[in-house]
């Protein structure tokens, strides 16, 4: 399978690349490396790395950011961060994307676990991850052409422990090897819809 | 108690205004109408409200639009829209009101059910109701002086099946009853971090 992956300098995406990679060819894509690079908030920006790569079988997304903050003191612009860069951004690919992936092909969008096991500040991140889940499930089934749509919920992976740790206290690290799986289940497998949890 | 209902004058903010005033003072708010005025994308709009009206026992959001429109079709603003109003709105309610709400008090937000019953044309809002969910669970474990906050999810009512069936096919409506009870339940119970299911 030819499988672009968004975001591949990540600690999710270079874990995601190695695993799809021993089988498939990978195209790797960020921000300001790889072997293409875009801006998931501007659909244009996505428009011109679709029309470079052309016709794929997979799309693999591992990008998105947002900003972590007290309730009390995050700010609109803060907070509306996760909502247009995560989700949204997220969210460009598949509407840009759709019409690359081949008939049978696949998305995968990434959120995390914040919605459903909360930390402190973590509430620009648990809001963009539950947004991500319920666009999985409404999005799959509107797709053309039996395109599939899932979304994997990392969780805090061995290797991102020293940057994130203290951020998610309480939260036992997974080894990489469980959440690769996840995204190789949903780019070879035959779900649609489903948010794969990843711990 | 003193209950401000924001988005006082939709079906459902009608059905909390009449269940809630059997037992409580109701300042209703609308964007037009209502006991006051104001738009809840507008952080100075909340905060002009928020300090004419003064200290509030519970305050309750039945306001937010989102855009239908198939997955094929929907541009990154209408999606977009579904983000900036009616998720970011409401949280917008809960960063202006939080210092006018008494000790103990509550927030009740407002999604919906198209995220775990998703309709075509429906993924902007199932998106958004996701959202709300995920906010509540990981705004509840932030909130001071032991504020509660819940989301409310309705079902399709009764007195909106004439507007709103044709777009939610297959969706049973419930008696506006139980959705007025979910409400109460959520400002008069102890609940807090709940998405409280009204059908």
């Amino acid at each position: 399978m030819k499988v672009v992956v968004i975001g591949a300098s990540g600690d999710v995406g270079r874990t995601v690349c190695a695993e799809l990679s021993k089988r498939h060819e990978v195209i790797e894509v960020c921000r300001s490396s790889g072997d293409y690079q875009t801006d998931m908030t501007d659909m244009a920006s996505l428009e011109r790395l679709f029309q470079a790569i052309g016709e794929v079988d997979a799309i693999v997304v591992t990008a998105g950011s947002v900003k972590f903050a007290k309730l009390q003191e995050i700010s609109q612009a803060e907070f509306m961060y996760a909502l247009s860069d995560k989700v949204m951004g997220q969210v460009n690919v598949v509407l840009a994307g759709m019409n690359y992936v081949r008939d049978g092909g696949s998305f995968t969008l990434t959120n995390g676990l914040l919605d459903q096991h909360p930390v402190p500040n973590g509430v620009g991140a648990a809001t963009a991850n539950a947004a991500l889940s319920g666009f999985a499930t409404a999005a799959a089934i509107e797709m053309p052409r039996n395109i599939r749509l899932n979304v994997v919920s990392p969780g805090l992976m061995d290797i991102s422990y020293e940057r994130y740790g203290k951020t998610l206290k309480g939260h036992e690290p997974v080894s990489s090897k469980i959440v690769a799986a996840a995204y190789a289940k949903s780019v070879e497998g035959s779900a649609s819809g489903q948010r794969i949890i990843g711990e």
